[in-house]
C-alpha cells in the first residue's frame, strides 16, 4: 500500500485541486511514490476541525501519513461581532486546536512530518469587491431561477463557488458589504501565533501570510477575492511546502519510484525488472 | 475509509495532475466524496501493466476502488521495426490484455465501474518536431552538463520533461527523427480495438480518439508534442469520464459530503452537526 501525504485544511486546501492547485502540483511531484490526499473543508476553523480528526486520522492505522499539512486560520481569525462571527475562535483557542491536532498526528505516528501553515494575507478591498460581486450575482440568479432549472443557467461557472456566494449572500444578505469580515492587521496575529505554536511543539512551519507580502501587487498577484488563491499564490504554497518536505528527508527525487521506469524494462523478458523491482 | 477511484494508465494518465491535468480536475470534483488515486506509468504498455495489477487491485482488498478508468494504447500501438518497437504490443494482444485486466478488476469487485478509455489520435507532424526539439535540446544540456549541475540549469524547465527526453534521445539518436514511430492511422485500429473489448465485456468506454478529432485543429488544440495533451486536450478527457461516471450513477452532486457542510454547523452546539452527520 502507498504511503500518504494528506492535506487537511479549509477552502484553501479543498480548492487545491482546482486548474493551477498547490495540492495537484504535489500529487504531480509525489506521482508513482506517495498518494497525496485532500482533506479540505471550506468554511472549517481549528474548533470544527477538531471533530474530524479522529476520523480522518484513526489512531490504530497500520500505515498512517508519512506528512501531513494543516492549513486552518483564515476562518479563525474571522472578526467577532461582523458578519463571519460563527467561524471566529479566539487567538489563543486557536493555539491550543493547532496543538490538539499535532499532538493527535504525533500520536499517530512519532515519525510524521507535519507543516503548520499560516492563513494567507487578507486584502481587504478585494473581500468588498467580492461581497459586491456576489450581491449582482445573487440578484441574478435570483431573477433566473424560477425560469429555469439553475444547473443549466450557471453552466459556465463553476457551480460550487455559486453554490458558496448564495449560501454568503441568504446567510448575510446586505451587511456583508458593510464592515470587513476580515482584516490583515488581526489575520496576521493568527499567523504569528500558528509560527510561534508551531516552534513550540517542534514542528514545521510555513509563514506564508510573510511570505506572500514580501512581493509587490500580493493583493491581485496571490489572492482571487482577497481571501483565496490564485495560480500564482498556489504556486508560492507548493514551492515553500515542497522546500520543507525537502528539508524534511521526504524530497520526491530521492525516493524510489514504486515500479520500474519503462526504460528498464526489457522487451523480451520485460519478468526480469519486474522481479527485481516492486515496491 | 474513502471510497476511491483509480485512474491507471500510462503517461497520459501519469501526467494527468499537471496544469489542467484531466485527474486533479475528477479529485476536485470528488473532494470530501472520493479519493482520485493516480497509478500512470510513463512508457508502459498493456503487457507491462498486466504485472502492476496484483500489486495495485490487491483481489483481497476490503474496500475496492468504486471505478477505475484504464487508459493504455498509446505505446502498444507504436510500430514494430521503429524507434519505440520495444513498447509495441500487437493489436490482438491489445484486446486480450484489456480482457484480462478488467476480468481482475471484476473479480475485484463485481460492482467496480470500470472504464476503458482509447489513446488519443496521433499527429505525426507534432511528434517530427518534438524529435527535432529534444534532439537540439540534447545537445544543448549535453554542453552545459559538463560545467554546472544539470538541475540547476533545468529550473526553468519541468525535469520529468527533461529526464524523458534525454532518455528518448540516448535510446534512439538519431533515428528517431527519420521514420515515425506511430501513425494516426494504426492508433486509430488500436482505439476501435478498445471500444469493441469494451463492448464485448459489458464496460464503458471513451473513443478520445474518434472524438478529439471532431474538432477542427485538433492537431494542436489537444495535443502538446503530438502525443500528450494540452490543457484543452486534458479537458475533453475529463468530461468524457464524468460523462460516464454521472451515467453510472457516480455523479458527485448526488454523493453525500463526508462531514457537515460548515452552514450546517450551529456555532453555539456544533456537536449537533457533527453527531448527525460522519461519513
Amino acid at each position: 500500500m502507498r504511503r500518504q501525504v494528506v492535506l487537511f485544511g479549509d477552502s484553501i486546501t479543498e480548492q487545491s485541486f482546482r486548474q493551477g492547485g498547490w495540492g495537484a502540483a504535489l500529487a504531480n511531484a509525489y506521482s508513482r511514490k506517495a498518494d497525496v490526499v485532500l482533506r479540505g473543508y471550506g468554511g472549517y476553523n481549528t474548533k470544527w476541525a477538531l471533530f474530524l480528526l479522529h476520523h480522518i486520522f484513526p489512531p490504530d492505522s497500520a500505515r498512517p501519513p508519512i506528512a501531513t499539512t494543516i492549513f486552518f486560520g483564515a476562518n479563525d481569525a474571522a472578526l467577532s461581532g461582523r458578519t463571519s462571527e460563527r467561524q471566529h475562535v479566539p487567538i489563543e483557542d486557536y493555539k491550543q486546536n493547532l496543538r490538539k491536532i499535532v499532538l493527535h498526528l504525533k500520536e499517530c505516528s512519532p515519525t510524521m512530518q507535519i507543516v503548520l501553515i499560516t492563513p494567507p494575507p487578507v486584502c481587504e478591498e478585494g473581500r468588498h469587491a467580492y461581497a459586491k460581486y456576489s450581491k449582482s450575482f445573487f440578484v441574478t440568479a435570483n431573477v433566473y431561477k424560477n425560469n429555469l432549472a439553475l444547473s443549466h443557467y450557471v453552466d459556465w461557472i463553476d457551480q460550487t463557488a455559486l453554490y458558496c456566494r448564495v449560501m454568503y449572500l441568504s446567510l448575510y444578505g446586505e451587511n456583508a458589504m458593510k464592515f470587513p469580515e476580515r482584516t490583515n492587521e488581526v489575520t496576521g496575529q493568527y499567523a504569528s501565533a500558528c509560527v510561534e505554536t508551531a516552534k513550540e511543539i517542534g514542528v514545521f512551519s510555513v509563514d506564508l501570510w510573510s511570505k506572500m507580502q514580501e512581493t509587490d501587487g500580493w493583493q491581485k498577484k496571490f489572492l482571487s477575492d482577497g481571501l483565496h488563491l490564485t495560480p500564482d499564490g498556489n504556486a508560492i504554497v507548493y514551492q515553500e511546502v515542497i522546500k520543507i518536505f525537502n528539508e524534511a528527508g521526504l524530497s520526491a527525487d530521492n525516493m524510489p519510484l514504486d515500479f520500474p521506469h519503462h526504460s528498464e524494462i526489457d522487451a523480451k523478458n520485460p519478468e526480469g525488472a519486474f522481479q527485481q523491482k516492486c515496491f
